[in-house]
């Protein structure tokens, strides 16, 4: 029997084309820095969107699934290629401005990226590189900037309101297979190179459908949401394309990311609800305790990229009424995986305490937790596994290279397809997701795991112990045991006896570590976490001074 | 450049275990008209569906892409049905308890449902027709029921509970495609056949997401929806679906559908979200008016199915604090087309107006206008046109017969694919539509439209018409015109001239009918609503005397 629906495909056109009609009056507001801000309509959007994908196409020759970079702000120029490149059958592939400047090129290079937009302000970025980017035909400036830089090379230089001016404000859309190429994104691993995540229109416009949902983030038409996280960072976490769809108004902060400019245009433009990692938040809630501002607007904030701090959920509610919203996902998930939403008849402290976990999976995110012997765990809210997820959202390769090989290393994707998130953590029988630790820093002891982070809370809980970081080590017997390093306060006179026993009273006898070293400071990396690599170097090495207890 | 994401087809088996895991305490309740409504998890009902699906296969010989009829109430076991089905690969067909016997078994046979289940209370219904019911092979009785008048003929009957008990509660639910057929669902259109409109995995999946979206009803697990719309009618509006995939709890009313159980059961379970047809709010109102009850749990009341009278979202809201939101969709739209949610930042009288029109659409529903000429028209407001509508959940053909063969008749579907609703309306620039008329009723003269609904509302305004009735007739100039039929209230005296002038300043000059009859009643079919096709059989036949006006 055959179903008699329309077969209709999921592309992000549609998205464009309903937002620019149903929804043509919401607006896309950008921060300027200046008295007034930067004001386009979605039906703007969407004509705009229309004369970029004629330029590409007429004058810079961009074909089907050719790759157009984005090195970008998130402001509403940006906003039109996110919508008019996918719709147009090309790739928006939106570059990280915060990378090492050869990570940089690298990606452009694997990519192939054949144009490149680049706000003016990030020229200086761009420049030095361009030299190495030879499948780079075209260089589109977005805004003003000094393109003295960029002159002389083997790439054209063109202007983007140039580019757009007298071009037709409708292009037919091509029908696009759903399974098609829609955007692109690296991530920054710390280990080895980049690897690329295609999103496809269908997982695009899926992932729009469940961000707008009340389980996840509820956009409508009333809304105002600022992403604050940025455009190049998972598709600023789906909120451009969902609000789109939505009819959601967007407040776009282009650069002025710091606490001060980000609560003045919260004050002026009031939005309802904004997105961003724990730092940016962090930044804000200090602004905020210390100049007064009218913030009320916003119902909603959600927090992802890391852990969020709980002082700092109970800081934005309990100070400034403000509902924080913790989210996990990844690059390779679209990147709505969990959402924290309580449930329903808990009291105040429950709340709090589930509010604090990584959230349930929607339906499209299928889950499982996976032992140290390869077996599914029982979601108890005790054993901890390996999460493994599925879906038409979920990565189940990385762009291979210049002829689009799927690329699967055995350790990022399971036999039968599941992403192997890397991640350590247990699920309640209700389905809410606690991350402890990343799988590599998990200790594989006689065929049971070893949370480090949860040694290194409980040593830190220590008055006496600073900061604590615990690391896997080889060992005949176990496979692998702790080593558990710690950062003394001034003044503190302990004995690893003492901490032992401490740990002793909170967590199970197998579990102690017996390897013990004293450490001036935790090695860190660029961006401030805990480098776990250094202190395995340095133990295999010798380099530390190893107490074995007994 | 092909996509790195996993190909994970879009399923109801999906919306079962999620809902059934992740949401395993979530709860059906079912009232039972006694002092403990029923209740059954999730889980449960995840576990239950698991073994219905062995019955079927493994006793009752169901097989891929049979049919399985349910004739039930809103209930637990019938979400059991709702779900177990199609996840099995079989195809649920709801069928309507309200049709005339004749209809119901014309459509059994049409869909060739191998197995029935029916709800004890509902025997003497099925039993008489179940002699013409050659393909059905078995009837399971759900609930208390004399069975003896099913007894003695073709089909075997089994116990539902029976028939469950001790199967395994788990299956291996098949990888179905995501187009395959899931549900089967007839219009009972006035005129001609009931025509099959055969829902796909992808459609059921994809319409529970819109109806979980904030822009649509917005279901989270912190809900309880009371779905008081049939589940055999459009799937219950996808709330039942689209409760399990958010989580949400379901109050299913059973056979209570009047309005002193069904305020008792608002006050006792609390839900946060129901949905109903005018006419069944329009009783509870009464009720409410009459006895107070706390029904404040409820924050949203959809309205759809007809046109939502001004007097009763008003009533809701002022007097007893619900929103009542307005929604526009049919069986062949699954029925999510419109929902009224008004725009931000209008004023108090401009958000009534907005609530009033039938809403906004989705991005997964393309809308366009089509004139009397064949033409699309513009999203003014004013140009008035039949709406025709595409997208992955609107129908593209109707069920055509035993070889599944699609059927799609010119009147229904356009050459390009796109559903022709029969409904004629206009779109403001916003996209808010308004209806206006049925197709079939609009005067088409000279190339232009002309409203009967408009002419007769505005008949109905003058205090000497009780009711009137406006119809096309055949013209020799105009190809048509309208003839407006009256009703005059008790002892009112009223020449047509008289009322052609009132209607004058009113309309242009061009809609003015010449032709006028005096009636003692409008004729009106079955559910009560006006018959036009006998006003138009009577003019031919010269039954009506008409008088004509220079």
């Amino acid at each position: 029997m055959l179903s008699t629906m329309q077969d209709v495909p999921l592309t992000v056109s549609r998205i464009l084309t309903h937002g620019s009609t149903v929804h043509g009056k919401a607006q896309v507001i950008t921060w300027t820095g200046e008295a007034e801000p930067h004001r386009r309509t979605f039906a703007e959007i969407g004509r705009r969107a229309a004369q970029l994908a004629h330029a590409l196409r007429d004058t810079l020759d961009v074909g089907a699934a050719e790759r157009v970079g984005t090195l970008m702000w998130n402001n509403s120029e940006h906003m039109e290629a996110y919508l008019g490149i996918p719709s147009m059958g090309a790739v928006l592939h939106t570059l990280n401005l915060r990378l090492p400047a050869d990570q940089l090129a690298w990606i452009v290079n694997h990519a192939e990226d054949r144009v490149i937009l680049v706000n003016g302000t990030l020229i200086p970025l761009l420049a030095p590189l361009l030299p190495q980017l030879p499948t780079v035909a075209h260089v589109v400036v977005v805004g003003p900037g000094d393109r003295v830089p960029l002159a002389g090379g083997h790439a054209r230089v063109h202007d983007y309101e140039e580019l757009l001016a007298g071009r037709p404000e409708h292009y037919d859309w091509p029908q696009v297979e759903e399974r098609a190429a829609a955007a692109l994104c690296y991530t920054s691993g710390t280990t080895g190179e980049p690897k690329g995540v295609v999103y496809s229109h269908r997982s695009l416009y899926l992932h729009s459908l469940q961000v707008n949902t009340a389980e996840a983030f509820a956009l409508a038409s009333r809304d105002i949401a600022l992403p604050v996280v940025p455009m190049f960072h998972v598709n600023a976490w789906g909120l451009p394309h969902a609000a789109f769809m939505a009819g959601a108004s967007l407040l776009m902060p282009d650069r002025f990311l710091q606490p001060a400019p980000l609560a003045e245009m919260i004050e002026t433009i009031r939005p309802t609800i904004g997105a961003a990692v724990p730092t940016i938040w962090q930044g804000l809630l200090a602004e905020l305790d210390a100049h007064k501002r009218d913030v009320a607007c916003l119902h909603t904030v959600v927090i992802g990229g890391s852990a969020c701090p709980p002082a700092l959920m109970r800081g934005f509610e309990e100070r400034h009424g403000i509902r924080v919203v913790h989210a996990w996902g990844m690059t390779e998930t679209s990147p709505l995986g969990c959402v924290s939403h309580p449930p329903a008849g808990v009291s105040e402290e429950e709340e709090w305490a589930y509010r604090a976990t990584q959230g349930r999976f929607p339906a499209s995110v299928e889950a499982r937790l996976i032992g140290p012997a390869g077996e599914e765990l029982p979601w108890d809210g005790t054993a901890a596994g390996e999460l493994e997820v599925r879906g038409p959202w979920i990565a189940g390769a990385y762009y291979g290279g210049a002829q689009g090989g799927a690329l699967r290393p055995e350790d990022k994707f399971s036999p039968d397809g599941w992403l192997r998130t890397g991640d350590v953590g247990t699920i309640t029988p209700d389905g809410y997701l606690t991350l402890t630790d990343r799988a590599k820093d998990v200790i594989k002891s006689g065929g049971e795991w070893i949370s480090s982070v949860e040694l290194e809370n409980h040593l830190m809980a220590h008055p006496g112990v600073a900061e604590a970081a615990v690391v896997a080590v080889p060992d005949d017997k176990w496979g692998e045991r702790p080593l558990a390093t710690v950062v003394l306060t001034d003044g503190a006179a302990l004995t690893y006896e003492e901490l032992r026993a401490f740990l002793g009273e909170r967590i199970a006898r197998w579990q102690l570590p017996e390897r013990w070293a004293v450490i001036p400071s935790v090695p860190k990396t660029s961006v401030g976490k805990f480098d776990k690599k250094v202190l395995r170097r340095q133990y295999a090495d010798g380099e530390l001074n190893v107490t074995l207890l007994g």
